[in-house]
């Protein structure tokens, strides 16, 4: 690893280890592991190296969170249903003080009304929503110019 | 295990391992062990084999959940606590695509306010609520049904 | 008639006559008398004796509902709309303090928004909801047990 | 009957005819026949004469209602659970434009919250509440007054 | 009656018996009976023949739209109060699958706030609302309409 | 002064010092001293003697209401405006352990909406509410009728 | 002209130029100047002269109704989208005192929630909503009646 | 032109013309045109044309989506404040069939609690909020990700 | 005092004799004697004379409103903190009959939600608010004004 | 024009065009042309020139405000149904920075609750409701206050 | 007393002269000078020195603190029941700028819902509740620690 | 250990391991290792002996709770962010039977809406909040307190 690497730690939220099975119409057709490589090509192509984690369970979530400060640059986050109920993680978010990015694979604001309140997004830098596999490649984009500006 | 066994995975959310000794004016004297035993003794009269989890843990019930495709045909599920605060685990039952059947020990419906709405019915085949330890035998006859016809 | 004989007041609510023909897709394809017949099948194996009645009137749900003290051991009540609107059903519950189970053919949680409310699930023992036919049938389980315990 | 006699009509809503046995702690020991004559008798000595109707039927006592007005000088309603609910019968009392009393056995404001609202009460002359069978006899007390001047 | 007739069933709800004589600065100064021969010179000369009933009864309207199916070919329904409690008969409408026009005398949505919400019109073809008697006549001509389209 | 006589305070809140001035359309033609001595007179028909008091300070209210326990058995209290605002009245009542009557001049459920809820009220015996200075004379017997019970 | 000609203004409200086009499952698949041309016919076969306008312009439906005193008799109007967010246009309405009547192509209450309410129906002689093109031409008819009486 | 080009409407919303002097601590220093400049080169690069409008008139957007449909591919809008209060834009794009992508230069929901509900955002594509110009370009290539695939 | 002389009652609500030292940031920093000063200078060049009460006590305030009927042609009133929670001071003002202008120093509309509701202003000529001294000012202006015509 | 002159915009919103003949009771007898005499009169006694548009456009009005800044010291708007309704006239006075006054003929805390909520307010420096004209000649020497001071 | 003396403002709200007596089981049955004493006694350990003032009147408490500022270093209040409904003592603790702890008794969070919000906790430094006596005790460390550090 | 000793669970919830970098304006520059320092210390000098557990796992607080009956004597809980999230340590609490006193850093009231509300303090003895980290040692007190008594 070089000095000058921006380093990104990226967060898969609850049951996105099902990706590619779980309703593929609002979803869609990759798989997690499909949609990690694609994040680590456009990553290679613009010096940045990622670290990736998933996990269903809120209190590992807000550990990895935790435990940014110093080591990442920046975080890319889908926080999946924790996007709508968890404060502990939005508290980790504003205590690490590593700026945030949100990202969904669906349009929250096209769907049932309990998606569509964020308790994240108050405390990221920005949100990107309803583009499926491009809300990742785009939050990435935008987690490596809010690292280089 | 023969083949042609139902498979049915039953799961015990937040704070039911204290049943029996937790508040027995609400939840009855039966021991979560007591419950198991009578629930196997049901299941094997229909030929259903069970798996039985008790967690107080969010993430752990998504686990299990997201595993359950292919493994189970039906969930009978007492979300106890988190059916009134996980999207998660509603978003599990939604993506494993597994038919759940969600239960209650006491009446949701005669409590305080918050605890009467679920996050969970919603996504499930249906909800038994009020009748104590029937309610979970009462949900087993009705995921065997389910995976029945 | 026997004298131990458990006797039941089975109460169908409005519109419920037309089952069978009424929207399949949500009420499923049985005649209301199809599933009297197997209510009483059910009851019959049990020792029990219903009394089934189907009524589109708020008030005479009331009326029967009020002479069940003493008559019957237990209720069971699909008050289908009444479910939602009627204050006088859940007080005729509470005042004739005959145990009552709610059942529902349909999961009212999946529904429109003003069906996820009962007014009557808060006086009775307990609520069964969204297993078709087998909603009865589980309710009158619930029943039974609930006289015998 | 003289002509000079005020003719006031009483009605008792829905589960009134259980008076006596229905929950003695929240509405009194006295059955409904009890209070009738007690009313009659306070009638009877101020020269006033009830007619006297219970019904569970909110389409009943619209009825009566309906076919009050040249009949009656005055209307006293216990309208029960239909307090709460019954668009019709405010209807009806504000379209017949006898006036009307409204009473409540209990107190109504120390209840349920969803009895804390009154659709009958914006057309009424005036409501009396939470004195039991006093309720009534102040409320014909009004009555009487309200025809006399 | 000829085999070509279009049969359509006219529905008048609460208080509506009242009509000439209630609140004529609301509703009107026209009896129903009046109301009733116009609509049915108003049938006559499109070849349509109407059965009009009138009902305080919640229950008697719920029983009459039950028993549309094969009888009528359309209903035209005021509700009056049960406009916005009624769900027994919004579910009677959507499940006799006869097609049916919502009227209104007034202008209910320059009423009572409670007013302003009516249950019935989201599984009606249409509502014609604030034109008096004309709101009636205009129904009649959107439920021919609606049956020969 | 007898031992045997009951006393009552009566309470008269803000604003109606100006009673007979203030919009006799709403709150009628008498004065203050009018209705008291009225109140007097039906209060010594029964041997019973107030104390009446008028005060636009909801302190002095408090502090009449805590020095009630032992000195009066019964309380009669038109709270005007504070029957909206003041939890410091609701509590001296509950406090005090006197019963008290809320009673209203006007229909407080046909006026502006903030005066249809009445934070006094679920800590009184009952209200009377719409009949003028009846509703006084209404509340007294109450008062009386509660000692004497 | 002919002085007594009947005057109109018909007013399309904003995305109407796209009928025919426009989600035609909803909207119907006639265009524009179809609706036009079908609502001349119906006003000259009457004596009724109509001026058709259509805008996606707020300001210009005001300009538009501020100027219709003593031109026209009356104004049919659908306000689209303004429906649900013009107090300009329903203020324009109360100001001019030309008799208005709101159209609507689909039945609204059977839509998304915000398309429930109208800010422009307290304002108007009443409400046609739900009849396709038929909207139009009962409202226009509604029009007439209310200029000729 | 070249037949190949993607053609991409660009949509500034109201205030837009103020940028570089508008509150640079929450929408940044660049100017307008500097913006479109920016975007035409990232447009150029990816072989697209932009047509960019900006337009402080709700009518004048809705205008020019309205012609939207064959003349262009996609639609790119920063609604600003009609984001929060325009049906009639958010007709305009479910209406004319081209897909469209909302952007904010600020994140809305770390600002006012009218601002972070959205009626634009259910009829798109999807959303970029909170990366200043960035959010542009971001929603610029998701635009034309939409067309070519 | 000349008999033509307009006589106006200020009234300076709860914390206001802490003007000057009280937060200078939100409500100036000229002490409360100084505005009176500057009042009663204006008054004079208009030939009006000032009578000017400060009270914490929301029943003092009553009081003085009470007795304002006979004694002041106008009222200029900053209830302050009771803006928001008086409505015996809203009752007062209506039943003294006085016209009452309310006035505020800071612009309550910019502050904390529950600042931006005043129980007051629906029954006074109007209100000024945000200008600091200058609302006092320009409401004895409107008080004068609303005197004379 | 001299250099010293205090510039002022004053902005008429929607439907004042109509002043004098809308709705007199509501809104006075003068006509707007009236109105700015008046305006023009007392600005030219303190040295003020007035700059004076009236329009029914949202997107007018939020170009003569885009365009005040450096050409206005200040502006006094009457918003009329834009209150209520307009997030971009809103943020235009907020963007372009020129002190800003609300003011309102009539006063809208007396009127229908949607009026009662203004969206321009919290941007301005103050408000001034319910006077009639003296409302915006109040609203002038607030303005020019603000620039001398 | 010393100069070095902590002088601290102790405020007991409504009602609570009557403790020891009211409610026992809900508020203690320790009087009110016992509370005191043992207040004092604290103090004395700590070098502090207490003023102790109850009122059940909302404008003698804002007098009191109106005053503190200079003549205490902190204040400890029970607001009782003005907890929930003064913004008046709330505004003064603001304008007064002494530190304040609010306490309270029981433990208001597990009581009805109006006694669950505090206009009050929002300026003060912190709050202890639920604790009976205790409350007091440890508001008074609080107290002092403020005012030491 | 000495078996008299009182033995306390102390729980800090999640991102609290962050305590002295993290928000050291609203949350105190103390580290927590720190703050437990002070905890043993206070404890150590009453006889009291400290478990301390520090979890951003909600299912590990439940799990810990679970296991507290018998163990400990009172829990002293900072919940954290799940404060106003978890259903299932509330329920923990209240199953577990033993008192619980539940501490804040920040002064809850004085934050964001949504963490105003506590769904843990309803089943605690009280709640001490906004007194860094004297609240966790005022908790402790009144934990042991609670013990004694």
């Amino acid at each position: 690893m070089r000095k000058s690497e921006v380093k990104i730690l990226v967060i898969h939220g609850p049951n996105l280890q099902l990706l590619g099975t779980r309703q593929p119409g609002v979803y869609g057709k990759q798989s997690l592991a499909a949609i990690n490589r694609l994040l680590r090509q456009d990553a290679a192509r613009t010096g940045a190296r990622l670290t990736i984690v998933q996990s269903n369970h809120e209190g590992e979530i807000v550990d990895a969170i935790g435990k940014a400060k110093g080591a990442y640059q920046a975080i890319v986050i889908n926080p999946a249903a924790y996007t709508h109920t968890s404060v502990a993680i939005r508290d980790a978010i504003e205590a690490c003080g590593v700026p945030a990015i949100e990202v969904h694979l669906s349009n929250i604001y096209a769907r049932e009304k309990f998606r569509q309140t964020s308790l994240i997004a108050p405390v990221c830098h920005g949100q990107v929503s309803g583009f499926g596999v491009l809300s990742y490649r785009l939050g990435l984009q935008a987690a490596i110019h809010a690292v280089k500006t």
